[in-house]
């Protein structure tokens, strides 16, 4: 995957394929406008000599001499482009024969086929942006809720990375002044205050910290926040969530989970993404045989940030009370919040589940951790209390995303290099504390800028930009 | 499907929805550039103050005054635009969650959802089309092939609307001499010279007939060249389609057939679109109860223009003849063209079924209908003789497609005008002939004008432009 060379001139479907009004197709590079020309025969003067910014009309005639479609380009020259380079866009119409042939015609008049990603990556290379701001433009691209949309339109549009380059910029200070202790080291001259290095340390490192947290809250909302429903079997997971859709349907998706075993549904509330994970009716099966479908349910319900535990308030008060320690066991109060789900009001009543409740909270210390609205008398089946479900759940949530402001990390890469640099830098305050001389602890610490500098791409390698734009569609 | 009026500012995805580098929302009507700057603020001027043929660069906040995405706006100024009034197109990035937040914008800013195809409508309204260079565009859309593509195009721009408009305006000359000679009725006189104006009728249905006949070339064109595959059971369609599909499987695509039980393949040779018809192993069906079945396939291979005949070369000398037999009854010779397939080269020899063949052919007294080139040893399994085959189909519909200043109607609702219009003028040339008064002529020449004109629209009603339209996709 080596395509950095920027001589080249390439063109791809900028539009998604298909039968539509208009499909866009894109070419970038030095010879740009001097193809589109070859290939457009405009009705006034030429694309060459068009300023950027504006729109010729034209005819592509095919290779036969026969009109292919009238076109409308869109000239943009370098740097004020999406690549940075000249680029113009031809708008024809949507028809997969035209748009395959005038792709044929500009191959023929000296483009190339880009590859995927490969006019971001130019935009990369022409410094139009920055690594991570070019991975968000493809979470731009997939967001599917305000939430996420608003995360990923932050980092494409710079925030995050002038986070790291501020934080860069005071390592590269620190680590400055370090070095120049040691030219010096002869007279024994100590430019860096040692207390204020390690208070700086303490700082950055704290923040490197807070950054790799945020990638729980970031993930969950570009993903989904996941939902695990635990309980009761029979209780009808279908019939809760045909109940919160409501009419909604369309926004309903079934995506496989990371186990191939566990399908997932997502459902949008309130601009959020949920991502319900079904574990209700693991108390039946006990075989050793599904023991390890079993540790994959637990291990599923670990990860959620929200445990729906459901209770069927129409059992026996012996099976309720299963069900209720059941689920208590199952939470891990210090990251997971609960939500219990009194279920079936239609046919019976709370009562008896309530006080049942009251008494194993009291039983195991958990009248602090589960509040009285965390407990929702429900009917699935005929959508009593499923208002007030859908408003608690994306509660949970907004105070959580309240603060606008905060970076939310939601990129597994950058949450590697932001672990690895949180490493040297702890690395460099051990050593330090214990006497490691300062050309060493220097070292760790342009360890750290390194790693926080290749989230940017200030420094990066062409496997590193291969992974990532192969990612990418083609014509982005 | 009343949307005629065109004071409403309407909008629309023109871009195939899905995730990809930019989706493209168009807006038309008297508001659409004050409606574009509404939602978009640009940093240099505004959309309203733009000369049409320019873009400007903006952004889009969001209800909640977050930026929702950074835009392109082209401008469009009336009558320079598709629909011939003042429009925007902007050029957003291709997410869903974009797109559908972009939509909810333009309404809140005044903007209507276009109904289907009705940006094109507003093109025919605004008088930048006519009707059948506006079906034409669905047309081109929709082309799958090099042949198709042409046609419609030619129609798009208005090839065919043109010979129509001269036709018509040779009727109306024709007719405005009778009318004048029946205002001067009482004085004897007579205008129309009454043998000049026979032959003009006759010019102008000779005209009518060859339009109307043309339909079967460009129905097939349009739809696929209909081969009807006969003759042996057991020789394998898939075969012999594998074998001609060769590498291009990707433009291989099964449609379903105008009766549910047949399905068909359709095969692009040298930019001609090819629908295979299988109706071989129709003699092993003699059971009474699938005569259904089999009359049906005898309507298919008497709709193909050509006949695929597949002899098995490695069967018995009477089982060879009677499928040379069955296949020469099925041929229609003076509107089908039959190419023999002599299949299994790789296995037996062709001698024993070319000599039937020649026999069969001098007792039918077809040695004239079936050159020799159209006998074709093959092996389907080995691919052996299957390029000859492909040339073979390609030749026969090139010749047919050799003159492209042709006119070939592809559209049904034409072919019935077309024919309305004929029966008309052959009751003019009827009632002229017995003595008719020159009045009832009259009308009938003005019925067969409104038949021609009703092809391009000069007299439409609501419900046959909403019938036209609503075929159209959303945003054209």
């Amino acid at each position: 995957m080596m395509y950095i060379r920027n001589e080249d001139t390439i063109c791809a479907p900028a539009t998604v394929p298909g039968t539509g009004a208009i499909s866009v197709i894109r070419i970038t590079g030095p010879e740009a406008l001097a193809i589109a020309d070859k290939v457009i025969t405009c009705s006034k003067g030429k694309i060459c000599d068009s300023k950027g910014y504006t729109m010729k009309f034209g005819i592509v005639k095919s290779a036969s001499g026969d009109v292919l479609d009238e076109v409308v380009a869109s000239i943009f020259r370098a740097p004020r482009s999406y690549t940075g380079e000249n680029s113009v866009e031809i708008s024809c119409h949507a028809s997969s024969y035209i748009v395959s042939s005038l792709m044929g015609l500009l191959y023929e008049a000296g483009a190339r086929a880009a590859e995927p990603g490969e006019f971001t990556q130019r935009a990369f290379l022409n410094g139009k942006m920055d690594l991570a701001q070019a991975e968000a433009v493809a979470d731009v691209i997939s967001s599917q809720n305000a939430a996420a949309h608003r995360i990923a339109f932050k980092q494409m549009k710079g925030g995050f990375s002038s986070e790291l380059r501020s934080m860069r910029s005071e390592l590269l200070e620190l680590v400055s002044l370090m070095e120049l202790e040691l030219d010096f080291s002869e007279e024994e001259v100590e430019f860096a205050d040692r207390s204020r290095l390690d208070s700086l340390l303490v700082n950055i490192t704290g923040h490197i910290s807070g950054l790799i947290d945020s990638f729980r809250l970031g993930n969950a909302i570009k993903n989904g926040v996941p939902v695990a429903i635990a309980g009761a079997t029979n209780t009808g997971k279908s019939t809760l969530l045909n109940a919160l859709l409501g009419e909604d349907r369309a926004i309903v998706s079934d995506i496989h989970g990371t186990t191939r075993d566990t399908i997932e549904e997502t459902l949008n509330i309130d601009g959020i993404l949920f991502r319900f994970i079904d574990t209700a009716g693991l108390r039946e099966t006990t075989e050793t045989v599904e023991k390890i479908g079993i540790e994959r349910t637990f291990k599923k319900i670990s990860e959620a940030s929200i445990v729906l535990g459901m209770v069927d308030i129409t059992r026996d008060p012996e099976s309720t009370r299963d069900t209720i320690r059941e689920i208590l066991d199952k939470v891990d109060f210090s990251c997971q919040q609960l939500i219990i789900l009194l279920n079936k009001t239609d046919i019976a009543d709370t009562g008896n589940a309530l006080d049942l409740i009251d008494l194993e909270l009291r039983l195991k210390n958990l009248e602090s951790e589960v509040s009285g609205n965390h407990i929702l008398p429900i009917s699935a089946r005929t959508g009593s209390g499923i208002n007030t479900l859908r408003s608690l759940l994306a509660a949970t949530q907004r105070d959580l995303l309240a603060d606008s402001e905060t970076t939310l990390v939601t990129n597994q890469r950058h949450v590697q290099a932001l672990t690895d640099a949180r490493t040297s830098l702890l690395r460099v305050r051990d050593g330090l504390a214990s006497g490691l001389p300062t050309d060493l602890a220097a070292q760790d610490i342009r360890e750290a800028i390194y790693h926080i500098g290749s989230i940017v791409g200030e420094i990066s390698t062409d496997e590193v930009l291969g992974n990532i734009f192969a990612n990418f569609c083609i014509g982005k």
